[in-house]
Protein backbone atom coordinates (compact mmCIF):
# COMPACT_ATOMS: atom_id res chain seq x y z
CA UNK A 1 0.00 0.00 0.00
CA UNK A 2 1.12 3.15 -1.39
CA UNK A 3 0.90 5.66 1.98
CA UNK A 4 0.21 9.38 1.21
CA UNK A 5 -0.17 12.95 2.88
CA UNK A 6 -2.54 15.60 1.86
CA UNK A 7 -1.68 19.01 2.78
CA UNK A 8 -4.78 21.43 2.49
CA UNK A 9 -8.23 21.13 3.16
CA UNK A 10 -9.62 22.66 0.50
CA UNK A 11 -11.20 22.05 -3.35
CA UNK A 12 -8.43 19.73 -4.70
CA UNK A 13 -7.84 18.21 -1.28
CA UNK A 14 -11.45 17.40 -0.63
CA UNK A 15 -11.61 15.87 -3.86
CA UNK A 16 -8.46 13.94 -4.07
CA UNK A 17 -9.12 12.59 -0.64
CA UNK A 18 -12.51 11.03 -2.33
CA UNK A 19 -10.77 9.44 -5.42
CA UNK A 20 -7.88 7.91 -3.08
CA UNK A 21 -10.91 7.05 -0.97
CA UNK A 22 -11.73 4.10 -3.76
CA UNK A 23 -8.19 3.50 -4.75
CA UNK A 24 -6.69 0.25 -3.66
CA UNK A 25 -3.05 0.92 -3.94
CA UNK A 26 -3.16 3.81 -2.20
CA UNK A 27 -4.26 5.34 1.37
CA UNK A 28 -4.51 8.67 2.34
CA UNK A 29 -2.96 8.06 5.84
CA UNK A 30 -2.98 11.87 7.02
CA UNK A 31 -4.53 15.05 5.77
CA UNK A 32 -2.57 18.44 7.35
CA UNK A 33 -4.91 21.58 7.91
CA UNK A 34 -4.41 24.85 9.51
CA UNK A 35 -7.98 24.49 10.71
CA UNK A 36 -10.18 21.34 11.14
CA UNK A 37 -12.31 20.17 8.24
CA UNK A 38 -15.43 18.25 8.07
CA UNK A 39 -14.70 17.08 4.95
CA UNK A 40 -12.11 14.39 6.91
CA UNK A 41 -12.06 12.11 9.58
CA UNK A 42 -10.84 13.88 12.67
CA UNK A 43 -8.53 10.55 13.81
CA UNK A 44 -6.51 11.30 10.96
CA UNK A 45 -5.94 15.40 10.65
CA UNK A 46 -3.56 17.55 12.19
CA UNK A 47 -2.92 21.00 11.81
CA UNK A 48 1.23 20.97 13.61
CA UNK A 49 3.68 20.46 11.37
CA UNK A 50 5.76 18.30 14.12
CA UNK A 51 3.03 15.58 13.84
CA UNK A 52 3.31 14.85 10.36
CA UNK A 53 4.16 11.17 9.66
CA UNK A 54 6.13 9.45 7.54
CA UNK A 55 4.62 8.65 4.20
CA UNK A 56 5.58 7.84 0.59
CA UNK A 57 4.42 11.09 -0.75
CA UNK A 58 3.22 14.71 0.33
CA UNK A 59 0.60 16.43 -1.91
CA UNK A 60 0.28 19.65 -1.63
CA UNK A 61 -2.91 21.27 -2.29
CA UNK A 62 -2.93 24.66 -0.73
CA UNK A 63 -3.34 28.11 -2.44
CA UNK A 64 -0.46 28.86 -4.78
CA UNK A 65 0.88 31.60 -2.36
CA UNK A 66 1.06 29.26 0.47
CA UNK A 67 3.00 26.33 -1.07
CA UNK A 68 6.75 27.88 -0.95
CA UNK A 69 5.79 28.81 2.94
CA UNK A 70 4.16 25.27 3.81
CA UNK A 71 7.07 22.90 2.01
CA UNK A 72 9.51 25.37 3.96
CA UNK A 73 7.75 24.02 7.37
CA UNK A 74 8.05 20.62 6.74
CA UNK A 75 10.56 19.07 9.20
CA UNK A 76 11.66 16.45 7.36
CA UNK A 77 14.22 15.87 4.24
CA UNK A 78 14.47 14.05 1.13
CA UNK A 79 11.14 12.67 0.78
CA UNK A 80 8.64 13.46 -2.04
CA UNK A 81 6.47 15.94 -1.64
CA UNK A 82 4.53 17.30 -4.84
CA UNK A 83 2.54 20.11 -5.38
CA UNK A 84 -1.19 20.43 -7.60
CA UNK A 85 -0.86 23.91 -8.99
CA UNK A 86 -0.90 24.63 -12.95
CA UNK A 87 1.00 27.74 -12.61
CA UNK A 88 3.88 26.98 -9.93
CA UNK A 89 7.60 25.61 -10.89
CA UNK A 90 7.92 22.49 -9.16
CA UNK A 91 11.31 24.62 -8.00
CA UNK A 92 9.41 26.82 -5.64
CA UNK A 93 8.98 23.71 -2.90
CA UNK A 94 11.72 23.64 -0.72
CA UNK A 95 14.65 21.66 -2.12
CA UNK A 96 15.34 20.11 1.30
CA UNK A 97 12.78 17.54 -0.66
CA UNK A 98 12.64 15.69 -3.85
CA UNK A 99 10.30 17.51 -5.80
CA UNK A 100 7.60 17.02 -8.26
CA UNK A 101 3.86 17.81 -9.53
CA UNK A 102 0.68 16.08 -9.52
CA UNK A 103 -1.73 18.85 -11.34
CA UNK A 104 -5.55 17.73 -12.02
CA UNK A 105 -6.29 19.43 -14.87
CA UNK A 106 -9.98 20.17 -14.27
CA UNK A 107 -12.25 22.72 -12.30
CA UNK A 108 -13.26 21.69 -8.26
CA UNK A 109 -15.99 23.03 -6.49
CA UNK A 110 -16.61 21.73 -3.26
CA UNK A 111 -20.22 21.37 -3.74
CA UNK A 112 -19.97 19.49 -7.25
CA UNK A 113 -19.10 16.17 -7.37
CA UNK A 114 -16.65 14.65 -9.96
CA UNK A 115 -15.44 11.66 -11.51
CA UNK A 116 -11.85 11.34 -10.87
CA UNK A 117 -11.39 8.82 -13.65
CA UNK A 118 -11.52 10.96 -16.80
CA UNK A 119 -9.60 13.50 -15.43
CA UNK A 120 -6.27 14.40 -16.91
CA UNK A 121 -3.33 14.46 -14.49
CA UNK A 122 -0.24 16.14 -15.26
CA UNK A 123 3.29 14.88 -13.85
CA UNK A 124 6.14 16.00 -13.19
CA UNK A 125 9.03 14.78 -11.03
CA UNK A 126 12.90 16.44 -10.48
CA UNK A 127 14.10 13.39 -10.31
CA UNK A 128 13.31 10.38 -12.84
CA UNK A 129 13.50 8.20 -9.95
CA UNK A 130 10.44 9.19 -8.78
CA UNK A 131 8.17 9.28 -11.34
CA UNK A 132 7.35 5.58 -11.13
CA UNK A 133 5.89 6.14 -7.94
CA UNK A 134 3.98 9.56 -8.97
CA UNK A 135 2.79 7.50 -12.01
CA UNK A 136 1.45 4.47 -10.16
CA UNK A 137 -0.25 7.02 -7.74
CA UNK A 138 -2.07 9.10 -10.23
CA UNK A 139 -3.11 5.56 -12.12
CA UNK A 140 -5.26 4.60 -8.65
CA UNK A 141 -7.24 7.60 -9.52
CA UNK A 142 -7.01 8.00 -12.98
CA UNK A 143 -7.25 6.60 -16.95
CA UNK A 144 -5.65 9.87 -18.15
CA UNK A 145 -1.97 10.61 -16.91
CA UNK A 146 0.57 12.68 -18.52
CA UNK A 147 4.10 13.76 -18.43
CA UNK A 148 3.94 17.17 -18.44
CA UNK A 149 7.13 19.39 -18.57
CA UNK A 150 6.96 22.88 -16.74
CA UNK A 151 6.50 25.07 -19.53
CA UNK A 152 3.36 22.82 -21.15
CA UNK A 153 1.95 23.13 -18.04
CA UNK A 154 1.81 26.82 -17.96
CA UNK A 155 0.66 26.94 -21.62
CA UNK A 156 -1.71 24.04 -20.47
CA UNK A 157 -2.53 26.57 -17.64
CA UNK A 158 -3.36 29.45 -19.67
CA UNK A 159 -5.30 27.50 -22.24
CA UNK A 160 -7.55 26.46 -19.01
CA UNK A 161 -8.51 29.91 -18.10
CA UNK A 162 -9.67 30.52 -21.81
CA UNK A 163 -11.41 27.52 -21.83
CA UNK A 164 -12.95 27.21 -18.83
CA UNK A 165 -13.01 30.84 -16.84
CA UNK A 166 -13.73 32.94 -19.38
CA UNK A 167 -16.13 30.23 -21.38
CA UNK A 168 -17.96 30.56 -17.65
CA UNK A 169 -17.81 33.87 -17.96
CA UNK A 170 -19.42 33.96 -21.55
CA UNK A 171 -22.30 31.94 -20.00
CA UNK A 172 -22.29 34.71 -16.98
CA UNK A 173 -23.34 37.19 -19.92
CA UNK A 174 -25.61 34.91 -21.25
CA UNK A 175 -27.43 34.40 -18.27
CA UNK A 176 -27.35 38.23 -17.85
CA UNK A 177 -29.32 38.94 -21.15
CA UNK A 178 -31.67 36.09 -20.66
CA UNK A 179 -32.56 37.50 -17.08
CA UNK A 180 -33.16 40.89 -18.38
CA UNK A 181 -35.91 39.79 -20.92
CA UNK A 182 -37.17 37.09 -18.86
CA UNK A 183 -36.08 34.18 -20.17
CA UNK A 184 -35.29 31.22 -18.20
CA UNK A 185 -31.35 30.46 -19.01
CA UNK A 186 -31.64 27.04 -19.02
CA UNK A 187 -33.25 27.61 -22.03
CA UNK A 188 -29.45 27.55 -23.41
CA UNK A 189 -28.50 24.56 -21.77
CA UNK A 190 -28.30 22.11 -24.70
CA UNK A 191 -26.27 24.96 -26.42
CA UNK A 192 -23.98 24.80 -24.14
CA UNK A 193 -23.20 21.52 -24.02
CA UNK A 194 -23.49 20.59 -28.02
CA UNK A 195 -20.67 23.14 -28.05
CA UNK A 196 -18.65 21.72 -25.77
CA UNK A 197 -19.50 18.19 -27.16
CA UNK A 198 -18.79 19.34 -30.89
CA UNK A 199 -15.20 19.51 -30.43
CA UNK A 200 -15.01 16.11 -29.72
CA UNK A 201 -15.36 15.04 -33.28
CA UNK A 202 -14.53 18.39 -35.30
CA UNK A 203 -11.56 20.90 -34.45
CA UNK A 204 -12.88 24.00 -32.88
CA UNK A 205 -12.31 26.04 -36.50
CA UNK A 206 -13.89 23.52 -37.85
CA UNK A 207 -16.94 24.05 -35.44
CA UNK A 208 -16.88 27.60 -35.80
CA UNK A 209 -20.20 29.14 -36.82
CA UNK A 210 -22.54 32.50 -36.86
CA UNK A 211 -22.43 36.16 -37.73
CA UNK A 212 -18.86 36.86 -37.57
CA UNK A 213 -17.52 33.98 -39.15
CA UNK A 214 -20.34 34.39 -42.12
CA UNK A 215 -19.21 38.01 -41.92
CA UNK A 216 -23.07 39.08 -41.43
CA UNK A 217 -22.43 42.75 -40.68
CA UNK A 218 -26.13 43.32 -40.67
CA UNK A 219 -26.91 40.62 -38.12
CA UNK A 220 -23.65 41.82 -36.02
CA UNK A 221 -24.55 45.52 -36.23
CA UNK A 222 -28.23 44.40 -35.03
CA UNK A 223 -26.61 42.49 -32.26
CA UNK A 224 -23.90 45.38 -30.80
CA UNK A 225 -27.35 48.06 -31.16
CA UNK A 226 -29.40 45.21 -29.04
CA UNK A 227 -26.87 44.94 -26.46
CA UNK A 228 -26.96 47.98 -23.40
CA UNK A 229 -23.84 47.09 -21.17
CA UNK A 230 -20.47 48.49 -22.58
CA UNK A 231 -18.54 45.70 -21.69
CA UNK A 232 -20.65 43.11 -23.14
CA UNK A 233 -20.53 45.57 -26.14
CA UNK A 234 -16.72 45.65 -26.19
CA UNK A 235 -16.11 42.02 -25.96
CA UNK A 236 -18.42 41.25 -27.93
CA UNK A 237 -16.41 43.73 -30.78
CA UNK A 238 -13.16 42.13 -29.74
CA UNK A 239 -14.50 38.53 -30.49
CA UNK A 240 -15.64 39.08 -33.55
CA UNK A 241 -12.93 40.46 -34.81
CA UNK A 242 -10.73 37.70 -33.70
CA UNK A 243 -12.74 35.09 -35.12
CA UNK A 244 -12.80 36.78 -38.66
CA UNK A 245 -8.66 37.35 -38.15
CA UNK A 246 -8.47 33.29 -37.83
CA UNK A 247 -10.31 32.97 -40.88
CA UNK A 248 -7.86 34.99 -42.56
CA UNK A 249 -5.17 32.27 -41.62
CA UNK B 1 -51.29 14.01 -40.56
CA UNK B 2 -49.60 17.28 -40.60
CA UNK B 3 -48.49 17.83 -44.06
CA UNK B 4 -45.11 20.37 -43.98
CA UNK B 5 -42.73 21.67 -46.64
CA UNK B 6 -39.02 22.54 -45.91
CA UNK B 7 -37.96 25.26 -48.25
CA UNK B 8 -33.68 25.04 -48.39
CA UNK B 9 -31.65 22.13 -48.01
CA UNK B 10 -28.68 23.02 -45.71
CA UNK B 11 -27.75 22.63 -42.24
CA UNK B 12 -31.03 23.16 -40.54
CA UNK B 13 -33.17 21.64 -43.41
CA UNK B 14 -31.23 18.23 -43.28
CA UNK B 15 -31.64 18.76 -39.11
CA UNK B 16 -35.26 18.85 -39.63
CA UNK B 17 -36.18 16.35 -42.64
CA UNK B 18 -34.46 13.68 -40.52
CA UNK B 19 -36.36 14.59 -37.16
CA UNK B 20 -39.30 14.46 -39.08
CA UNK B 21 -39.11 11.13 -40.05
CA UNK B 22 -39.09 10.01 -36.89
CA UNK B 23 -42.40 11.60 -36.15
CA UNK B 24 -45.06 9.71 -36.28
CA UNK B 25 -48.13 13.23 -36.67
CA UNK B 26 -46.09 14.94 -39.28
CA UNK B 27 -44.48 14.42 -42.67
CA UNK B 28 -42.31 16.24 -44.98
CA UNK B 29 -44.18 15.96 -48.37
CA UNK B 30 -41.72 17.98 -50.07
CA UNK B 31 -38.22 19.78 -50.25
CA UNK B 32 -37.72 22.70 -52.42
CA UNK B 33 -34.20 23.54 -53.36
CA UNK B 34 -32.47 25.62 -55.71
CA UNK B 35 -30.00 22.78 -56.36
CA UNK B 36 -30.78 19.66 -56.09
CA UNK B 37 -29.41 17.43 -52.75
CA UNK B 38 -28.36 14.40 -51.97
CA UNK B 39 -29.58 14.68 -48.50
CA UNK B 40 -33.46 14.27 -49.20
CA UNK B 41 -35.28 11.43 -51.66
CA UNK B 42 -34.92 12.93 -55.48
CA UNK B 43 -38.87 12.56 -55.85
CA UNK B 44 -39.87 14.95 -53.40
CA UNK B 45 -37.63 17.30 -53.89
CA UNK B 46 -38.32 20.68 -56.47
CA UNK B 47 -36.28 23.39 -57.59
CA UNK B 48 -39.60 25.71 -59.47
CA UNK B 49 -41.60 27.57 -57.33
CA UNK B 50 -44.48 26.93 -59.82
CA UNK B 51 -44.50 23.09 -58.18
CA UNK B 52 -44.61 23.99 -54.95
CA UNK B 53 -47.56 21.08 -53.43
CA UNK B 54 -49.89 21.98 -50.42
CA UNK B 55 -49.51 21.96 -47.27
CA UNK B 56 -50.46 22.80 -43.83
CA UNK B 57 -46.90 24.46 -43.10
CA UNK B 58 -43.78 25.76 -44.80
CA UNK B 59 -40.65 25.99 -42.97
CA UNK B 60 -38.42 28.52 -45.15
CA UNK B 61 -34.72 27.43 -43.60
CA UNK B 62 -32.43 29.08 -46.13
CA UNK B 63 -29.63 31.93 -45.27
CA UNK B 64 -31.40 34.74 -43.71
CA UNK B 65 -30.36 37.00 -46.47
CA UNK B 66 -32.39 35.09 -49.03
CA UNK B 67 -35.51 34.41 -46.45
CA UNK B 68 -37.53 37.69 -47.93
CA UNK B 69 -37.20 36.77 -51.04
CA UNK B 70 -38.11 32.98 -51.08
CA UNK B 71 -40.93 34.08 -49.00
CA UNK B 72 -42.07 36.69 -52.02
CA UNK B 73 -42.08 33.93 -54.48
CA UNK B 74 -44.33 31.48 -53.39
CA UNK B 75 -46.95 31.05 -55.57
CA UNK B 76 -50.26 30.81 -52.68
CA UNK B 77 -51.85 32.94 -50.06
CA UNK B 78 -52.74 32.66 -46.89
CA UNK B 79 -50.66 29.38 -45.98
CA UNK B 80 -49.15 29.00 -42.72
CA UNK B 81 -45.49 29.67 -43.63
CA UNK B 82 -42.50 30.42 -40.70
CA UNK B 83 -38.64 31.11 -40.78
CA UNK B 84 -36.58 29.13 -38.55
CA UNK B 85 -33.81 32.16 -37.66
CA UNK B 86 -33.46 33.39 -34.83
CA UNK B 87 -32.20 37.18 -36.12
CA UNK B 88 -35.31 38.11 -38.54
CA UNK B 89 -38.56 39.24 -37.52
CA UNK B 90 -41.53 37.32 -39.02
CA UNK B 91 -42.91 40.34 -40.73
CA UNK B 92 -39.85 39.97 -42.88
CA UNK B 93 -42.26 37.36 -44.77
CA UNK B 94 -44.15 38.07 -47.06
CA UNK B 95 -47.74 39.17 -45.86
CA UNK B 96 -49.58 36.98 -48.38
CA UNK B 97 -49.14 34.88 -45.93
CA UNK B 98 -50.09 34.05 -42.41
CA UNK B 99 -46.77 34.04 -40.93
CA UNK B 100 -44.60 32.41 -37.98
CA UNK B 101 -41.15 31.59 -36.47
CA UNK B 102 -39.55 27.87 -35.75
CA UNK B 103 -36.40 28.66 -34.15
CA UNK B 104 -34.46 25.76 -32.99
CA UNK B 105 -31.86 27.21 -30.73
CA UNK B 106 -28.88 24.68 -30.93
CA UNK B 107 -25.31 25.02 -33.33
CA UNK B 108 -25.96 22.55 -36.00
CA UNK B 109 -23.79 21.08 -39.14
CA UNK B 110 -23.91 18.80 -41.86
CA UNK B 111 -21.57 16.41 -40.55
CA UNK B 112 -22.58 15.73 -36.86
CA UNK B 113 -25.78 14.43 -35.75
CA UNK B 114 -27.89 15.79 -33.09
CA UNK B 115 -31.03 14.70 -31.12
CA UNK B 116 -33.46 16.79 -31.65
CA UNK B 117 -35.50 15.61 -28.51
CA UNK B 118 -33.33 18.25 -26.38
CA UNK B 119 -33.62 20.91 -28.55
CA UNK B 120 -35.38 23.77 -27.64
CA UNK B 121 -37.83 25.45 -30.13
CA UNK B 122 -38.79 28.95 -30.00
CA UNK B 123 -42.32 29.71 -31.55
CA UNK B 124 -44.00 32.68 -32.39
CA UNK B 125 -47.31 33.08 -34.83
CA UNK B 126 -48.87 36.21 -36.17
CA UNK B 127 -51.97 34.83 -35.72
CA UNK B 128 -53.22 33.33 -32.41
CA UNK B 129 -54.97 30.77 -34.35
CA UNK B 130 -52.13 29.29 -36.06
CA UNK B 131 -50.17 28.77 -32.71
CA UNK B 132 -51.64 25.19 -31.72
CA UNK B 133 -50.20 24.00 -35.35
CA UNK B 134 -46.86 24.93 -34.84
CA UNK B 135 -46.60 24.30 -30.93
CA UNK B 136 -47.78 20.05 -32.75
CA UNK B 137 -45.16 20.39 -35.32
CA UNK B 138 -42.76 21.37 -32.67
CA UNK B 139 -43.39 18.74 -29.91
CA UNK B 140 -43.62 15.97 -32.68
CA UNK B 141 -39.56 15.93 -32.76
CA UNK B 142 -38.66 17.78 -29.31
CA UNK B 143 -39.50 17.69 -25.64
CA UNK B 144 -38.79 21.34 -25.23
CA UNK B 145 -41.14 24.07 -26.61
CA UNK B 146 -41.72 27.39 -25.85
CA UNK B 147 -43.62 30.60 -27.02
CA UNK B 148 -40.85 33.31 -27.50
CA UNK B 149 -41.49 36.70 -28.48
CA UNK B 150 -39.54 39.04 -31.44
CA UNK B 151 -37.43 40.41 -28.97
CA UNK B 152 -36.89 37.49 -26.25
CA UNK B 153 -36.00 35.97 -29.98
CA UNK B 154 -33.04 38.83 -30.49
CA UNK B 155 -31.94 38.42 -27.06
CA UNK B 156 -31.33 34.81 -27.25
CA UNK B 157 -30.01 35.00 -30.78
CA UNK B 158 -27.33 37.27 -28.94
CA UNK B 159 -27.06 34.85 -26.24
CA UNK B 160 -26.36 32.10 -28.64
CA UNK B 161 -23.41 34.19 -30.06
CA UNK B 162 -21.66 34.20 -26.45
CA UNK B 163 -22.54 30.80 -25.24
CA UNK B 164 -21.69 29.05 -28.70
CA UNK B 165 -19.91 30.95 -31.15
CA UNK B 166 -17.44 33.12 -29.04
CA UNK B 167 -16.97 30.06 -26.12
CA UNK B 168 -15.85 28.21 -29.60
CA UNK B 169 -13.68 31.08 -30.47
CA UNK B 170 -12.26 30.42 -27.06
CA UNK B 171 -11.63 27.06 -27.65
CA UNK B 172 -10.04 27.67 -31.01
CA UNK B 173 -7.50 29.72 -28.81
CA UNK B 174 -7.12 26.99 -26.32
CA UNK B 175 -6.13 24.51 -29.43
CA UNK B 176 -3.68 27.21 -30.83
CA UNK B 177 -1.73 27.49 -27.44
CA UNK B 178 -1.51 23.35 -26.73
CA UNK B 179 -0.44 23.39 -30.60
CA UNK B 180 2.21 25.41 -29.75
CA UNK B 181 3.49 23.79 -26.99
CA UNK B 182 3.19 20.05 -27.95
CA UNK B 183 0.52 18.79 -25.92
CA UNK B 184 -2.84 17.06 -27.21
CA UNK B 185 -6.27 19.26 -27.38
CA UNK B 186 -8.04 16.19 -26.14
CA UNK B 187 -6.64 16.79 -22.31
CA UNK B 188 -8.64 20.03 -21.91
CA UNK B 189 -11.94 17.93 -23.46
CA UNK B 190 -12.74 16.84 -19.81
CA UNK B 191 -12.17 20.23 -18.36
CA UNK B 192 -14.25 21.79 -21.34
CA UNK B 193 -16.84 19.19 -20.98
CA UNK B 194 -17.38 19.88 -16.99
CA UNK B 195 -17.35 23.46 -17.62
CA UNK B 196 -20.69 23.21 -19.70
CA UNK B 197 -22.20 21.14 -17.35
CA UNK B 198 -21.09 22.45 -14.01
CA UNK B 199 -23.74 25.27 -14.83
CA UNK B 200 -26.83 22.74 -14.82
CA UNK B 201 -26.66 22.45 -10.71
CA UNK B 202 -24.14 26.26 -10.03
CA UNK B 203 -24.94 29.77 -11.58
CA UNK B 204 -22.34 30.79 -13.60
CA UNK B 205 -21.48 33.06 -11.00
CA UNK B 206 -21.37 30.56 -8.29
CA UNK B 207 -19.18 28.28 -11.03
CA UNK B 208 -16.67 31.46 -11.62
CA UNK B 209 -13.32 30.25 -11.21
CA UNK B 210 -10.07 31.02 -11.60
CA UNK B 211 -6.90 33.74 -11.29
CA UNK B 212 -9.30 36.26 -12.87
CA UNK B 213 -11.54 35.82 -9.55
CA UNK B 214 -9.10 35.59 -7.35
CA UNK B 215 -7.79 38.20 -7.96
CA UNK B 216 -4.60 37.27 -8.31
CA UNK B 217 -2.07 39.30 -10.30
CA UNK B 218 1.24 37.57 -9.92
CA UNK B 219 -0.29 34.82 -12.44
CA UNK B 220 -2.60 36.89 -14.23
CA UNK B 221 1.03 38.61 -15.22
CA UNK B 222 2.71 35.32 -16.00
CA UNK B 223 -0.38 34.28 -18.37
CA UNK B 224 0.03 37.46 -19.87
CA UNK B 225 3.77 37.38 -20.51
CA UNK B 226 3.18 33.65 -21.54
CA UNK B 227 0.96 34.99 -24.46
CA UNK B 228 2.93 36.02 -27.83
CA UNK B 229 -0.02 36.62 -29.63
CA UNK B 230 -1.00 40.48 -29.43
CA UNK B 231 -4.54 39.29 -30.14
CA UNK B 232 -5.21 36.61 -27.71
CA UNK B 233 -3.22 39.41 -24.71
CA UNK B 234 -6.34 41.88 -26.14
CA UNK B 235 -9.08 38.96 -25.03
CA UNK B 236 -6.90 37.68 -21.95
CA UNK B 237 -7.03 41.20 -20.16
CA UNK B 238 -10.76 42.21 -21.29
CA UNK B 239 -11.92 39.05 -20.06
CA UNK B 240 -10.04 39.31 -16.87
CA UNK B 241 -11.65 43.03 -16.21
CA UNK B 242 -14.81 41.96 -16.92
CA UNK B 243 -14.90 38.62 -14.39
CA UNK B 244 -13.57 41.55 -11.77
CA UNK B 245 -15.91 44.07 -12.63
CA UNK B 246 -18.99 41.46 -12.30
CA UNK B 247 -17.80 40.39 -8.76
CA UNK B 248 -18.02 43.75 -8.01
CA UNK B 249 -21.93 43.59 -8.24
N1 LIG C 1 -9.79 24.56 -7.67
C1 LIG C 1 -9.37 24.14 -8.81
O1 LIG C 1 -10.18 24.08 -9.75
C2 LIG C 1 -7.93 23.69 -9.01
C3 LIG C 1 -7.65 22.86 -10.11
C4 LIG C 1 -6.34 22.39 -10.28
C5 LIG C 1 -5.33 22.79 -9.40
N2 LIG C 1 -5.62 23.64 -8.37
C6 LIG C 1 -4.52 24.01 -7.47
O2 LIG C 1 -4.66 23.28 -6.25
C7 LIG C 1 -4.20 24.08 -5.13
C8 LIG C 1 -5.31 24.22 -4.11
O3 LIG C 1 -6.43 24.84 -4.74
P1 LIG C 1 -7.89 24.76 -4.09
O4 LIG C 1 -8.87 25.15 -5.14
O5 LIG C 1 -8.06 23.46 -3.39
O6 LIG C 1 -7.79 25.96 -3.04
P2 LIG C 1 -8.82 26.31 -1.87
O7 LIG C 1 -10.08 25.53 -2.01
O8 LIG C 1 -8.86 27.79 -1.80
O9 LIG C 1 -8.07 25.78 -0.58
C9 LIG C 1 -6.83 26.30 -0.21
C10 LIG C 1 -6.28 25.54 0.96
O10 LIG C 1 -4.99 26.10 1.28
C11 LIG C 1 -4.95 26.36 2.67
N3 LIG C 1 -4.02 27.44 2.91
C12 LIG C 1 -4.02 28.68 2.35
N4 LIG C 1 -3.00 29.41 2.84
C13 LIG C 1 -2.35 28.60 3.73
C14 LIG C 1 -1.21 28.78 4.56
N5 LIG C 1 -0.53 29.93 4.57
N6 LIG C 1 -0.82 27.74 5.35
C15 LIG C 1 -1.51 26.58 5.33
N7 LIG C 1 -2.58 26.35 4.56
C16 LIG C 1 -2.99 27.36 3.78
C17 LIG C 1 -6.36 26.70 3.02
O11 LIG C 1 -6.53 26.57 4.40
P3 LIG C 1 -7.76 27.34 5.14
O12 LIG C 1 -8.99 26.58 4.76
O13 LIG C 1 -7.39 27.22 6.59
O14 LIG C 1 -7.72 28.76 4.62
C18 LIG C 1 -7.11 25.65 2.22
O15 LIG C 1 -7.10 24.42 2.89
C19 LIG C 1 -3.72 25.39 -5.74
O16 LIG C 1 -2.34 25.28 -5.98
C20 LIG C 1 -4.48 25.47 -7.06
O17 LIG C 1 -3.77 26.22 -8.02
C21 LIG C 1 -6.91 24.08 -8.15
N1 LIG D 1 -26.86 26.43 -38.64
C1 LIG D 1 -27.35 26.72 -37.47
O1 LIG D 1 -26.70 26.39 -36.48
C2 LIG D 1 -28.70 27.41 -37.30
C3 LIG D 1 -29.36 27.28 -36.07
C4 LIG D 1 -30.62 27.86 -35.91
C5 LIG D 1 -31.19 28.59 -36.96
N2 LIG D 1 -30.52 28.73 -38.15
C6 LIG D 1 -31.19 29.49 -39.23
O2 LIG D 1 -31.67 28.56 -40.18
C7 LIG D 1 -31.61 29.15 -41.50
C8 LIG D 1 -30.78 28.27 -42.40
O3 LIG D 1 -29.48 28.12 -41.83
P1 LIG D 1 -28.52 26.93 -42.31
O4 LIG D 1 -27.43 26.84 -41.29
O5 LIG D 1 -29.31 25.72 -42.62
O6 LIG D 1 -27.91 27.57 -43.61
P2 LIG D 1 -27.03 26.84 -44.76
O7 LIG D 1 -26.58 25.49 -44.29
O8 LIG D 1 -26.02 27.83 -45.17
O9 LIG D 1 -28.09 26.62 -45.93
C9 LIG D 1 -28.68 27.73 -46.55
C10 LIG D 1 -29.70 27.25 -47.53
O10 LIG D 1 -30.31 28.42 -48.09
C11 LIG D 1 -30.31 28.28 -49.49
N3 LIG D 1 -30.31 29.59 -50.12
C12 LIG D 1 -29.44 30.60 -49.89
N4 LIG D 1 -29.76 31.67 -50.66
C13 LIG D 1 -30.86 31.30 -51.37
C14 LIG D 1 -31.67 31.96 -52.33
N5 LIG D 1 -31.42 33.23 -52.70
N6 LIG D 1 -32.72 31.28 -52.85
C15 LIG D 1 -33.00 30.03 -52.46
N7 LIG D 1 -32.27 29.35 -51.56
C16 LIG D 1 -31.22 29.99 -51.03
C17 LIG D 1 -29.07 27.49 -49.79
O11 LIG D 1 -29.15 26.93 -51.06
P3 LIG D 1 -27.81 26.49 -51.87
O12 LIG D 1 -27.35 25.24 -51.18
O13 LIG D 1 -28.33 26.28 -53.23
O14 LIG D 1 -26.85 27.64 -51.73
C18 LIG D 1 -29.14 26.45 -48.70
O15 LIG D 1 -30.02 25.43 -49.00
C19 LIG D 1 -31.05 30.54 -41.31
O16 LIG D 1 -32.13 31.43 -41.18
C20 LIG D 1 -30.32 30.45 -39.98
O17 LIG D 1 -30.23 31.70 -39.32
C21 LIG D 1 -29.29 28.13 -38.33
Amino acid sequence: MIKVILLGSGNVATHLFQAFSKATEVEVVQVFSRTLSEDFPKSIQTSDFTKISDADMYIICVSDDAIASVSNQLEFENRLVVHTSGSTDFNLLDKKNRRGVFYPLQTFSKNKSVSFTEIPICLESEHVSDYLLLEKVAQSISNSVYKIDGNQRKALHVSAVFVCNFTNHLYQIGNEICNQNNIPFSILQPLIEETASKIKTLSPKEAQTGPALRKDSKTIAKHIDFLSDENQVEIYKLLTKSIQNVEKL
